[in-house]
C-alpha cells in the first residue's frame, strides 16, 4: 500500500519480480503494527519522500533467501523462519557504524520512510511483503508469541531498551525510582521493563485511560502533568509523598512524550546524579530552557535517544518472549484492520485512542 | 588568615589549640593556588558563609596523625609525608556516598568554604596549618614534583579528570576530537590530559594569550569565540577547515567556561553521538535554549560535573606526577604572595593575568 502524499488515498501497488541480492530475504508479512511515526508522514508532520511503503514495525514469515543471509546473532536465515528486523539497513563500514552508531549510518536507509525505488520497492511493513535488504539486522522469534506482541519490537520496545541501556550505563536501573513521561506504547512497555528489572516506576500522562494502563503495566504511581500544582496527582506532590514512604528520588527519567513541557519536568526534577533521556522529541518544537549551574551542580545527565542497536532489538524480542505472560502487552494493539483498509488503520491511530492499531494481509483467524 | 566579607582585608586569627579525632591529620601548608571560586567568594559573587578561611588547592606535609588516619589507598598516614587532600569532607555512610556521589554527600562539608568553627578553624588552605579531617581522600604526593604542579591537584586537575571520565563513560577519548571551551586552569589542564590520552583538541577562548596557551598544552587549533562568523579563526570555519584535513567531528566538548554562549555552543556543534560536559557554569546565569528534537536525533549527552570523587584525585595526582615533564605546568602560576600577603593575591587572582596565583606560609626558598 503506496502512500503518495497528505490526504491522498493509500494506493494498491502490484511488484512482480524482486531480486534478492546477497544478504537480502523476502519476507511475508504476518502483521504490522502502526506507529507514531507513520501517523506523523502520512499527516503530513514532517518532511517525507513520496511514494513510499509506511509501516517499521512488523512481524514476518522468510519465503525467500538470497546469498549469504544471516540473522544477528550469526545464523543462517532460513526459509520458513518467523522474523522481525531493525527499522534501519546500515553499511556496517562507514565511520558511524564503526563508532557503534548503525542507527545513524552514512549510507542509512530505514523501513516505512524510503521513496519507493526500483530494486527496493518491498520497503514498508504495509504490505503483503517486505525485502529485507543485506545491513538489516534480523531477530528469529518464537512460534509461540502472538504476532501482536511482537510487531512492536521493531520500534517501540527495541528503542525503550536503548533508552534504558542509555540511562543505566551511568545508573543502574535495579533499585531506581524511575520517572515516565508519556503513557503510550513505549510509555506502558517502559513501566513492565523497568519494574521486572526491579525499578520503582511513576508515570505522568494528561489521559487518565493511559495513567490507568501504566498502573497495569507496573507502575507504582501516576500523575496529571495538567493537575493544579499541591493538588493530590501533581508531580511533585506525588513524589514527595513517596520520598515519605521510603521511595528515592528518581535517577532515571524517560521523556517519551515529544512535549516540550515534559521535557522541561523531567529535567527540573532529576535527582542528583540523576540521568533524563529524551526519546520523544522527534518534531520540531520550541526550545526547552536548561539552566547550566543547576545541571552542573546536581550532576545531571541529559540524553537524545534515537532508534537502536541491533542489540537492543534482540534484547527487545528476549523481553518481549517473556514478558507477555505477566504484562497485557497482547491487549495494546486496540483494534486490527486488513491490510486493504490500511488508511482507516492510520485514521484511527491518528486518533490515539488505541496504544497501537493494527494491520495484517492475512485472515485475521491466522494470526499467530 | 580568615575571610570576613565583602572589601574587607583577610585578618590574621591565632588558632592555639587542634584537638585531632580519629582520621584526621594536621597538615602543614606548603603552597596554595588560589582557585577562581575563592576570587569569587571573596567578591561575593556567590552566598557564603563568614567568617571563613579560604583555599582548597595546596600541597602540604603531615606534622600530626590522629588515630587510624589513612591515605585514600588505604595506607596509614604518617608525619612527614606530602599530601593534597580532597575539597569535599565526606561521611561515607549517606544513601548519596554510598550511590557514589561522594561530593555531594548530605553531610558534605568542603575546605575553603566553611563558616569557622569552634573545633575545625583550620579549614581552608590560606593558612599555616589545615586540620584535615576524617572523611576526606588524601593522597600522598612525590617529592620530586614541584608545589607549584601540585597544588592544583585538589580542585582543577581533579576536576578534569571527572570531567574526562563523565565523557569517556561514553565515548572513549583516545582518538576524539575534543572540543574544550575555555583556557583557564582547567581547559590548558584539559589540552594537556586530553593530548597525552590521543586525542585531537581544539581550545575556544577569546584571550589571544590564553588560546597560545592551550597551544602550548597540545591544543592542535584555537578559535576564538568573539570573532566573527566565517572569518578565519571561527569555531564553525576552524572545525570545517580540521575536517577536510581529516579530522573527525567533535564528539567529546568540555564547557570549562561558565560562558553561556560557550555553552551553546559545545550544545549545538557536537557531533552525533557525542558528549557534551558542562563544569564551568557554577555561577547563577541565563538559561540556555536546548533543542530536544536535535538532542534526540544526533543522540547527543549533556552531562553537568562538580567536583570529583576520590579516586579522580588519586588519578589528578598520577597524571601531574609524570606531565609536568611533558608540559609546562609549573608555569601556570604566575605570580606567589606570602601568607600575610593573601589579599594581593586574591587582587591578583581576580585579575585574571594567570592561570593562578600561588600563596605560601613558607619562605619562597624552601618551596619544593
Amino acid at each position: 500500500m503506496v502512500w503518495s502524499g497528505i490526504g491522498l488515498p493509500l494506493e494498491c501497488v502490484a511488484v512482480p519480480g524482486v531480486l534478492l541480492r546477497p544478504g537480502d530475504v523476502l519476507v511475508e508479512v504476518e502483521f504490522a503494527t502502526v506507529c507514531g511515526s507513520d501517523v506523523h508522514t502520512a499527516l503530513g508532520h514532517r518532511a517525507s519522500a513520496k511514494p513510499l511503503v509506511l509501516g517499521h514495525e512488523q512481524v514476518g514469515r522468510v519465503v525467500a533467501v538470497g546469498e549469504q543471509s544471516y540473522a544477528v546473532n550469526g545464523m543462517p536465515l532460513r526459509v520458513g523462519q518467523r522474523v522481525v528486523w531493525s527499522v534501519a539497513v546500515s553499511c556496517g563500514t562507514c565511520p558511524r557504524c564503526r563508532r557503534g552508531l548503525p542507527q545513524k549510518c552514512l549510507e542509512l536507509a530505514k523501513y516505512g520512510h524510503e521513496r519507493m525505488q526500483r530494486g527496493w520497492e518491498l520497503s514498508g511493513g504495509f504490505a503483503t511483503h517486505v525485502q529485507v535488504r543485506a545491513g538489516t539486522a534480523v531477530v528469529v522469534v518464537d512460534e509461540q508469541v502472538p504476532a501482536t506482541v511482537l510487531a512492536p519490537a521493531s520500534c517501540a520496545t527495541a528503542t525503550v531498551v536503548a533508552a534504558f541501556g542509555a540511562a543505566s550505563a551511568l545508573v543502574p536501573l535495579a533499585g531506581a525510582t524511575v520517572l515516565v513521561t508519556g503513557a503510550g506504547m513505549l510509555g506502558v512497555t517502559a513501566c513492565a521493563m523497568a519494574t521486572d528489572a526491579g525499578a520503582v516506576v511513576v508515570v505522568s500522562d494528561p489521559d487518565a485511560a493511559r495513567r490507568q494502563l501504566a498502573l497495569a503495566f507496573g507502575a507504582v504511581a501516576v500523575v496529571d502533568p495538567s493537575a493544579p500544582c499541591e493538588s493530590s496527582t501533581d508531580v511533585v506532590s506525588v513524589l514527595a509523598g513517596l520520598a515519605q514512604a521510603g521511595v528515592a528520588e528518581p535517577t532515571i527519567a524517560l521523556e517519551l512524550s515529544g512535549d516540550r513541557s515534559a521535557v522541561q519536568t523531567a529535567v527540573d526534577l532529576i535527582g542528583i546524579g540523576g540521568v533524563v533521556v529524551l526519546v520523544g522529541s522527534v518534531s520540531p518544537g520550541a526550545p526547552v530552557k536548561l539552566d547550566p549551574e543547576s545541571i552542573v551542580r546536581r550532576l545531571v545527565t541529559v540524553r537524545g535517544v534515537h532508534n537502536y542497536t541491533p542489540g537492543d532489538l534482540e534484547q527487545a524480542v528476549a523481553y518481549l518472549s517473556g514478558a507477555w505472560h505477566r504484562h497485557p502487552f497482547s491487549a495494546l494493539v486496540g483494534a486490527i484492520f486488513p491490510l486493504e483498509k490500511a488508511d482507516a488503520a492510520l485514521a484511527t491511530a491518528a486518533s490515539a485512542r488505541h496504544p497501537r492499531v493494527g494491520i495484517t494481509p492475512q485472515p485475521p483467524a491466522t494470526l499467530g
